[in-house]
């Protein structure tokens, strides 16, 4: 559960992409080597870990200078990404799905948000962020046609659950649900759930134990 | 890092939110009691991880009919939650703002957004799924009156950076970012800093590793 196939923690991959793109804002501002101790310290942990994380990708290098950034940023890319461009859809184009769209299509990564989807007439037929919005009937069909493997699942919570079979057709391999409800798939299709809520309970909850500490 | 002043790591404290989402739906459908193994597999986890979860926050109960869905929640709303109502504010009310309000003042928990604020002439002095919109001149101000002491930073990234004085100013306690620029406050300031991307580049990744493993 806590670590993925070739036993790379979740949690180091999640790193990867934070390091990553303190990386490529670094390589943009001109700046050449970094030490561990420096990006642990922007991401508020210790060298310790970030060195760590390195060592299970199998990325060492020359520490009088720190890290290369240009090629600790290859290194990382080789890992993350596929060799070719990932096609990713959104499904639900309310706030959210157009949150995200704006966010990630500015960013030039490997993945893109290609097509988007919704059951709303208002919305169907129209191009929100240039991403064409399709109506749901479409989805198995435009989903071969794009080669698109990756969903972002950002509808209503109530919706969710009728999308599982389509989903299924439709060959999907990867799933980010952002709604109130967990979806499951069968093995082969990768679903990470993700309700916004819980990140917000768990600052409430550190909020309240830093408090309460503090009064005792 | 990976556990918070009490000793429950963070990632039980995520769980227990997600626990506490799927038990208030089995309640509202009138289910009484569950097992461990039913929460579990919802969650896509081991009943023993549900188990030891419970067991890290003091709770035990029957097992002959599983946990009581009532009395369960009400013990990790007792952890969880403050005694008294949380007030949480949004800084940029552009779509992840809109999104994370609609969604989450209609859960009825004991955190409720109730002030948002921006720099966009437009949006100040309206008010958005019934929250007000206020210039961020009037932040300071605001989270005083309202006794804000939580805030969701959704603005454009580059914005980030210069709302960390005003925050520290305000004597706001936990932050949680969604933009791409990490921010780092003052020891006695939670901060959980979440770019979206991380969750997007890690779903693909899991893709892309399976595919590989399927391919040899």
């Amino acid at each position: 559960m806590a670590s993925i196939s070739n036993g790379i923690p979740e949690k180091t991959i999640e790193r990867l992409s934070e390091y990553r793109r303190t990386l490529l804002s670094c390589h943009q501002q001109g700046i050449t080597h970094i030490f561990s101790h420096v990006l642990a310290g922007i991401h508020g942990i210790t060298a310790v870990q970030v060195r760590r994380d390195l060592m299970l990708i199998g990325f060492s290098s020359d520490t009088k200078k720190g890290y290369d950034v240009k090629v600790l940023i290859d290194f990382i890319s080789n890992i993350l990404d596929s060799e070719n461009p990932v096609n990713v859809a959104i499904i639900g184009m309310g706030h959210l799905g157009q949150a995200i769209t704006r966010y990630f299509n500015s960013k030039g990564l490997k993945l893109r948000i290609t097509a988007s989807f919704d059951v709303d007439p208002a919305k169907i037929g129209t191009t929100i962020e240039e991403i064409p919005c399709y109506p749901m009937e479409q989805f198995e069909q435009e989903v071969e046609d794009q080669d698109i493997s990756i969903v972002v699942v950002s509808c209503p919570t109530k919706e969710a659950p009728r999308l599982v079979v389509p989903i299924i057709n439709a060959g999907i391999k990867g799933v980010l649900n952002f709604t109130s409800t967990r979806l499951n798939f069968p093995q082969g299709i990768y679903v990470e759930n993700y309700d916004i809520t819980t990140l917000l309970e768990k600052v409430a909850y550190c909020v309240k134990e830093a408090e309460e500490n503090n009064n005792n």
